[in-house]
């Protein structure tokens, strides 16, 4: 029997991961991590639980990777850990996924290149690459032949005509999938809701170059580290403009190193100049390329867009440009730095007012084209929210695919293929698992919970000491907060607190048993309703009660 | 001198707040509220500085509301209680404020009405006002007749064609001011970024009915409680479908009586039903107005998308439509209230998938169209962050208006007219106001800081008790920790942590002065040192040190 089981990717955007078995052998394709919700205060990213894989039954024995954006490889290193298996991918994928597992302090992993055209056999799988457009580069859809027959992945992928055939999704290796017979498609359903088809990547190129030309003074470009061939067009620009071109950002400088290492990026000898020297050269002749296009406030970007970079002031006649998606959830910051750059004098040009960007995600004309091509007998959607799942399941039945034969699952649960029967048979343990600092899943809802109540009202802490002998106060109460109020502005408010105080420990008499328990609620009781009447705020309440 | 004072609104969506004088009276237009900014932990709304309006040397005599949203009359209670000034108003805007000021406890207030067409005379002042078409009802431009000349506050607004009169902007007395000479044009930038004209609202109650038309379940309408005109296309549709009305919703429901009683609304008698008898009728029968539709976690259509409505149970053939705008920063809880009903079996229609909405702000043509009526001398773009009043400008430049009469104005800058002269001659008092509960500006920059890190890392209480006499340790080191790491994954931390702080206390001696100050600041520096080494975080550390 063959299984597909989604341990991520299918509920959410991010968090890629799915295992495939035969038998006793099983393999996954990608390890992808999420960036936390609003509501996981202080959490750094969020990566697949590895339970199943642990417990398997089936040898896993590989994990593949599609391509090198952080949603498909950021949980690498959390899988590595658990499970040392060989790592496949492309080279620049292979590249980046080094990088960044290196960085977790694992540097005995194996990795083995792929490449489009040559099929890699593990067990009962012949697994086969397809080249895929994406706004990243070496992206690859991977065919997985089994004996119960040809599975695709298409991994994320736009159509993409334009560009070398490094940079295009070959539509004719799929459609020769097709031809031999596909049992499922898998494909990504993240734009699943936009009609039509996405914008050229050379109409990108032309409106960065009508941008640029119109530009007297500085071009900053922000974009994605990972978007090397808008990385290309920017310097391709930049040679025409006879400018210096400057690389800022440790991940754009990391990705540069490695895409002029392994061809996938040309940057002419003597353009390249450090920030530096920034000022050795008139205005006209520097562009800029840094990441901070989503308003990180550490960034470069941010940096120059408060005046407070160490080498770059804007001036009247630089030019902006934010190449690069607006993430639902930075628009406020984004919007910050664009507001900062026009106050400082810039022109600033972004993906609202300029078609300065496209998405590497296929709209529904490419994805239908993608079923077109592949003609599967199965039809499951993955890479999406549920709300996505479902609008690529109806996208694929207006394509043609039959009803009974699309596959609507969740992540954990078991896709079963036998004698060309698809179904859902069980589910497996799965989840998410939050990673705040070194801390790999030991913040969880309570902890989550406390954060936001923190947030909001800050907390108060209150000291008192008794003596043991004659129940009477030694010390306190003592009142301390933080995150409440700004205490000039009530201190009448922390006096009244200590009378409430007070009176609670009156009311309970000297001998009654578990005397301090009693004292510890009802001051939490009491705080809590005095502070709601008084002020409307609800702190976290800890009293520190000692008998000595 | 004739003086335009922006407290609000230029530089940011929202806080809309004007004052305008001549000689030594003057006159306040809109009082607006602005919700919170992500980083504004635990704050309920933001209102604008009233400082410069109580020191003003000229006497307040009333402020003029344009129309009844949050961002135009929401910090009318707090400037009451500062200035008890009289309201003027057109009927159904008044009728919104009236119930907001008193909610506050603030009942002796002149409400006076006003009416297009009907100026009202303060001073100096001529006060007019022109209907203008907007996403909610009764909503009017103010024209301002001074001895400098007139002046024309455009509140929000679209051009709108369509609907009865009363939701059509009035554009040929905007073409008669034009005709008169307009000294200044004040118009609403909300929407600048955006191309063309906004979509007609018949062709939003024409994609209504057409879902509705589709569905063969009860229909469940999601949308702002003040956008009236929309309230009235679903109970048209329902009167047609020959279905019951439910209005669910505080908000909604103060709006509904208002709008029906002041004839904005008519409802056929018989047609609505109270919630809990929403069972005695078949489905398809039902039409259901709630609000909820940014994803509030205690709306109604929050709680029907989880399961824990009362009355109210999603079934297989059921449409939920969410007729209004994803307001950035709420797009996850959306997208989550999405899914989930989506999981329930409901269909579920919004305005990426359908044209469910319109925006209520014009979009350039029709902001063109408005500076071409009203032919002004000055143009001052309003309502925006400054990349929209800097686009706004812009675009009235290519509307005509030549660049030396276009006035770039920030919150706080005075706008002087002279002689048909205009400039900006100083800056007066300005700032935003954070309310918390029922506190109005005690929570600042500090509080604010402190709860960002509460929320990222929480907080550790240490607790220790000296003999005074001995220096030696009588209680503890005790440490609590809130929001910091759930204490059964790691209590080998905690441990720990008392061991640093045993030895930081050894390291300071018995007799030196300040022991206890310098054992805190110790203590704070160590564990701080330590957790971040161990764990990666940044707790507050708050130490309770006593000597006893």
């Amino acid at each position: 029997m063959l299984k597909i089981i989604p341990l991520g990717g299918l509920g959410e955007i991010g968090l890629n991961m799915m295992v495939i078995e035969y038998g006793d052998t099983g393999i996954i394709i990608d390890a992808g991590l999420m960036f936390p919700e609003d509501y996981m205060l202080g959490i750094d990213i969020v990566i697949p639980s590895m339970d199943y894989i642990i417990q398997s039954d089936a040898r896993i024995s590989a994990v593949f990777l599609t391509h090198a954006h952080e949603d498909h490889i950021g949980a690498l290193p959390y899988l590595l850990k658990e499970l040392r298996i060989p790592v496949y991918g492309t080279p620049f994928t292979l590249g980046v996924a080094k990088n960044k597992v290196e960085e977790h302090g694992l540097f005995d992993v194996e990795y083995i290149e792929v490449f489009p055209g040559k099929p890699v056999h593990i067990g009962p799988f012949e697994m086969g690459f397809i080249r895929v457009s994406h706004s990243t580069v070496d992206g690859v859809g991977i065919t997985v032949k089994t004996p119960e027959g040809m599975l695709i992945h298409t991994g994320d992928f736009k159509i993409g005509h334009g560009g070398n055939e490094a940079m295009m999704t070959d539509v004719n290796s799929f459609a020769r999938c097709g031809a031999e017979g596909v049992l499922a498609l898998m494909s990504d359903s993240t734009n699943v809701e936009t009609e039509g088809y996405t914008m050229s990547d050379q109409s990108v190129a032309d409106s960065l170059q009508s941008v640029c030309e119109e530009s007297k003074g500085r071009i900053i470009v922000a974009l994605f580290a990972s978007n090397v061939a808008r990385i290309q067009q920017i310097v391709n620009i930049a040679e025409r403009r006879k400018s210096k071109l400057i690389f800022s950002g440790r991940s754009l400088e990391m990705t540069v190193e490695i895409a002029k290492r392994l061809g996938f990026l040309s940057v002419p000898d003597g353009m390249e100049i450090d920030v530096k020297d920034v000022d050795h050269y008139p205005p006209r002749q520097i562009v800029m390329l840094t990441t901070g296009s989503q308003g990180e406030p550490m960034s470069a970007l941010a940096r120059i867009s408060t005046g407070s970079h160490k080498h770059i002031r804007i001036e009247k006649d630089d030019t902006v440009i934010l190449s690069s998606k607006i993430i639902p959830g930075n628009e406020k910051p984004i919007s910050n730095i664009i507001n900062s750059l026009y106050k400082l004098g810039a022109n600033v040009v972004y993906e609202r007012t300029s078609s300065v960007h496209v998405s590497g995600h296929a709209y529904q004309e490419e994805l239908k084209m993608m079923i077109r091509l592949t003609n599967p007998e199965f039809f499951i959607p993955i890479h999406g929210e549920y709300r996505h799942l479902v609008h690529h399941a109806r996208l694929a039945q207006s394509a043609g695919i039959n009803r009974e034969k699309i596959i609507l699952a969740e992540n954990g649960q078991i896709i079963s293929f036998e004698n060309r029967k698809g179904r859902i048979v069980g589910r497996v343990p799965t989840g998410r698992v939050l990673v705040d600092g070194k801390g790999v899943g030991d913040v969880g809802r309570s902890v989550l919970k406390e954060r936001q109540m923190l947030s909001e009202d800050g907390l108060v802490v209150v000291t008192i000491v008794f003596d043991e002998e004659t129940g009477i106060i030694m010390y306190g109460p003592e009142i301390v907060s933080r995150g409440f109020v700004f205490w000039t502005a009530t201190g009448h408010l922390i006096d009244d607190a200590q009378c409430v105080i007070l009176e609670v420990i009156e009311e309970v008499g000297l001998d009654i048993p578990n005397r301090i328990e009693i004292i510890r609620s009802k001051i939490q009781k009491a705080l809590r309703q005095y502070f709601n009447f008084t002020i409307k705020r609800r702190p976290i309440i800890v009293p520190v009660i000692m008998e000595l």
